[in-house]
């Protein structure tokens, strides 16, 4: 947590906010804080500043703070991910919101197991959770986008058309494809698939919709790593 | 699992293997694999190539295996990397093996918790488990070199020097410093800090041991997405 973001709801005055629960928890534990240190904080939405801990005792802590700096930029892009597994899919979250990514679109694809779409990890408020360590961690107060597209051709065919539009658009995919490009300059729609790939089908109705692909080289990387190593090097 | 790992010890023949435990767990579970079905299998330090199952049991698989294709290219870096908490040391140790590190040294640094140097996950055959399943995921079968160092000055003073003569030296380091360069084109050494970053001191050090701080902007990343991030825009 380099970041202590704070809730409308942990506000007490416009320049006071009370803290229970597993920010408090980090703050004793992790930080080892003590009263009268000054911390980074963040406004979830809003802006960043300082905050100095008035009170901090076991089951709550009380905070002065001041807002004066504005969030990082985020990158210029809209990323779409075949729906990872689980586990994966939360670390992601937190990678996504870390890297600065500010809209993301779950997708379905043939490879993506359909239990998967069970999970309680896509609950609004688990995936929110997620975003927010990001953000923490990367020192950013504003929630990317998340939008949940469980059919893959309608999204594909009537949404991502217009979506991609004046982007440049990528579909990250091993195979005899042109390398990624770097440091790009431009807006950019970006697909990466699942484990396992997307299947021909699934790459031909994205290069339909504007998307060409593009490979990092011969390693298969995990959803994560790929998502990362693509962001690094496209901007 | 990308690609089926074989040791030395599972050969039976020249081109036979015989599988046990978590590998055979996998074949089950993950791959559903049957009789008769191929499968990318590697020799660990070796060469690549293709395995038929011709027996497959709930306790024991036995394949027929030829090797025709040598393991991707390692990237030209050495990576030192300060000692990362135990739960994150496992994932960074699978993700320095599949983007394809030859070279890792785990260091030292003020920051780094003494409790850290005690786990278990620092033995020889832990290290190698992680590195094994990274290997798996990217498709590589040469094993990093991976080396332990305790003490941070001794290290840098005495032996830095000599291996980063002739590379890139570089310290991925938060701050006002240069971007970290793209694309480059010769070998480097990298270092990469603890949970908030080096110390000056050690920076210092780093910097008379030729290696220059370069920065990824303002967001502060988590070790193994930093890895990533920074591998992805140097090579």
């Amino acid at each position: 947590m380099n970041l202590l973001l704070l809730e409308d709801a942990d506000f007490i005055s416009a320049d006071r906010a009370r803290l229970e629960g597993r920010r408090l928890k980090h703050l004793h534990e992790v930080h080892r804080a003590e009263e009268g240190d000054s911390l980074r904080v963040g406004q979830v939405g809003g802006q960043m500043g300082q905050g100095r801990l008035l009170r901090l005792e076991a089951d709550c802590a009380e905070l002065e703070v001041s807002f004066d700096q504005p969030p990082p930029g985020k990158l210029p892009i809209t990323l779409l991910l075949a729906l990872p597994r689980p586990k994966m899919l939360r670390r992601v979250l937190q990678t996504v919101a870390a890297m600065g990514v500010p809209r993301l679109v779950l997708l379905n694809s043939y490879r993506v197991e359909k239990s998967f779409w069970q999970t309680p990890f896509l609950e609004a408020a688990s995936i929110r959770e997620q975003l927010i360590l990001g953000l923490e961690q990367a020192r950013d107060t504003v929630l990317p986008e998340v939008t949940i597209e469980k059919r893959f051709k309608p999204f594909v065919e009537d949404r991502l058309p217009q979506l991609a539009q004046d982007t440049l658009g990528l579909v990250g995919h091993p195979g005899n494809y042109p390398a990624c490009p770097r440091a790009v300059e431009r807006p950019i729609t970006l697909a990466i698939g699942p484990e396992g790939g997307w299947i021909p089908y699934e790459v031909e109705k994205l290069r339909e919709a504007g998307l060409e692909p593009v490979q990092l080289g011969e390693r298969i990387l995990r959803v994560e790593t790929a998502v990362t190593a693509l962001l690094a090097r496209l901007f």
